[in-house]
């Protein structure tokens, strides 16, 4: 079976950091499938990163490995990690929160049997991408390293319910200036009588073609989340709301 | 033979939904080769989508199979769409006008025969996707779903003559700033004399390198269209002259 | 052996340019495992991708083969190019400086023995992609065309020592807004004291994490050049710090 090494980075597609992580790659796997998920992560943004693995990652085999950079402290004594989900799915990179929504049940191991990186700012091509590489050509997670009982989680956007009331937060725009939001369909147990958004009403529907061009619209993206979306057009830039600006949908009926 | 699979959207390259596209076609038909044609159409864009394929489909094999979503109208009644045109290229997506420079001579079929979408807002992930990796398994297109005798065509902007003057309008921009236009190397069929564009005078050369920079020209490109070009410089930007703008080249000699 | 074959240019990745030149090579090399180094070098900026070559093609295997298409000469008479450096690796692209960084110790061929480009202004699809399929598929450089004994050469930026002051200038800056330089380690054969860039002091670390947030910071960074940046920020924003802007940098004891 050939193995498939997904990339996640935020060094930007064009920059020549992804295509130095692929060229160590195929010089030490030579069959590799190698597929990109993202290099357009914002700058330094862990949790951008984490939240658009956890929309990825799903979709591929789970013998896929998942080679993801997003490392802020590179050079620092953050370690640098293999996680093995408990789906079996292995993911190699810093371990700052990256791998964060793949931490329940799983196991994880320092990278210290590798070779030290040879440089102390890009670890994604020194030290992650070899790691990838060994695992791709059949190496077990164990073997790379000591396990880790801990790894590091960030704080994780959450839903909470009060009755009627599911309260939560923006999270990321989609590049088609749709808002990703911390309230999950399991979040919306009965049917959305209204949602409110930074402020403004946006109407429940069940997709987009359902809006008028310009309208303010909610519903259950293809992430199972609650997005806020302009039909043909941008939330993003038609509301000022941030990463953490508030979300507030109404359930029907009080139960 | 292991089959080729194209990807053209407008979701962004960076934003995760082509990657999971990607997911769901390897773990369906490991062994197929993806090829990214662009995830860079303008949103919504369906005539742009077009022309984008209508230059980049002509170059691979016939049996390469073209993925291709940009649609405005997903989780609507527009039909979902497998064609085989008349070269025998199949191509799977949205009946929304996206196929029209494929349609003449061709057959397509409706997607009825897949499991309907889990998401009613992603069809290129649930739906698209299963599609084309059934075709990469070699499901032959009849299979999908009864035949459509008339997929939908948009609207195809094209030349027309007057004697000495051939009009057309501008399509769009390609990165470097030059204006694609409706006039085809076809549409001259005598040496072109002068070209005016939105107003302004372009002089007629063979290739880039025959201007001054800064100059504004006007040459047959390399997908075969009548373009406005800055050299080393963008026409996009030197002119206000967005897709409809007027274009006119006369001919020599009134014949 | 799968052949590889690397693909830069400046044409933008969702132009569907680069998917063209894929769909050539595919249609002629149907293994050829296609890598995107960059699409996203600035437009007619040979110089800048020169540099990414530089960066990104020692971490290929050295049998990989780079296409390379930066290209403002286009359609006049700039030779084609096949280079053969050093250390056997192969690279295909316009005869206008983009081969610099591998031309000591280099053969070069013309492709005179291809058939003449379709298109005056698109030589990456019509002639270089045929160009490298021909090489993907075993044919030897030498049998694309005549020996060209002077590639031409673009005036390297280096830097110059006087005691314990090595001068460089910026070079470009990557998607993080930190400036490469054209002072290399090798350039600096003891501590540095201290860093002045436009003039302005950067504190001399050896990796990004060791800056306070905003911080101007100078550091050998991965491509083994004096880099200028700012820790989760970016130096191109905070400098007026164009190409050509001088680097100073101080090193520890007059010796």
């Amino acid at each position: 079976v050939i193995p498939i090494v997904t990339l996640l980075t935020d060094f930007g597609a064009g920059s020549g950091y992804p295509a130095q992580m692929k060229g160590v790659l195929l010089a030490r796997a030579p069959d590799a499938r190698l597929v990109d998920v993202s290099h357009e992560v914002p700058a330094y943004d862990v949790l951008a990163g984490a939240l658009l693995l956890e929309a990825c990652v799903p979709w591929f085999p789970s013998r896929a490995i998942h080679l993801a950079v997003v490392d802020p402290g590179v050079g620092t004594a953050r370690r640098p990690l293999c996680v093995v989900d408990a789906e079996g799915r292995r993911l190699v990179g810093p371990d700052n929160g990256l791998f964060t929504p793949f931490l329940d049940g799983a196991r994880a191991y320092a990278l210290d049997a590798l070779p030290p990186p040879a440089s102390p700012t890009f670890h994604g091509r020194d030290l992650f991408a070899p790691a990838a590489a060994l695992l791709a050509l059949g190496a077990e997670p164990a073997s790379l390293g000591p396990p880790v009982p801990d790894p590091l989680r960030l704080p994780w956007p959450r839903a909470t319910r009060d009755r009627e009331l599911v309260r939560g937060e923006v999270l990321t725009a989609d590049p088609f200036g749709n808002l990703l939001t911390s309230v999950r369909a399991a979040d919306l147990p009965r049917e959305v009588a209204s949602v409110e958004v930074a402020g403004r009403a946006a109407r429940w529907v069940r997709t987009f073609g359902e809006g008028t061009p310009g309208e303010l619209l909610a519903l259950v993206g293809s992430s199972g989340r609650l997005e806020i979306a302009v039909r043909e057009g941008s939330a993003a830039r038609a509301l000022a709301a941030p990463r953490g600006a508030a979300v507030v949908a109404r359930l029907v009926g009080a139960g």
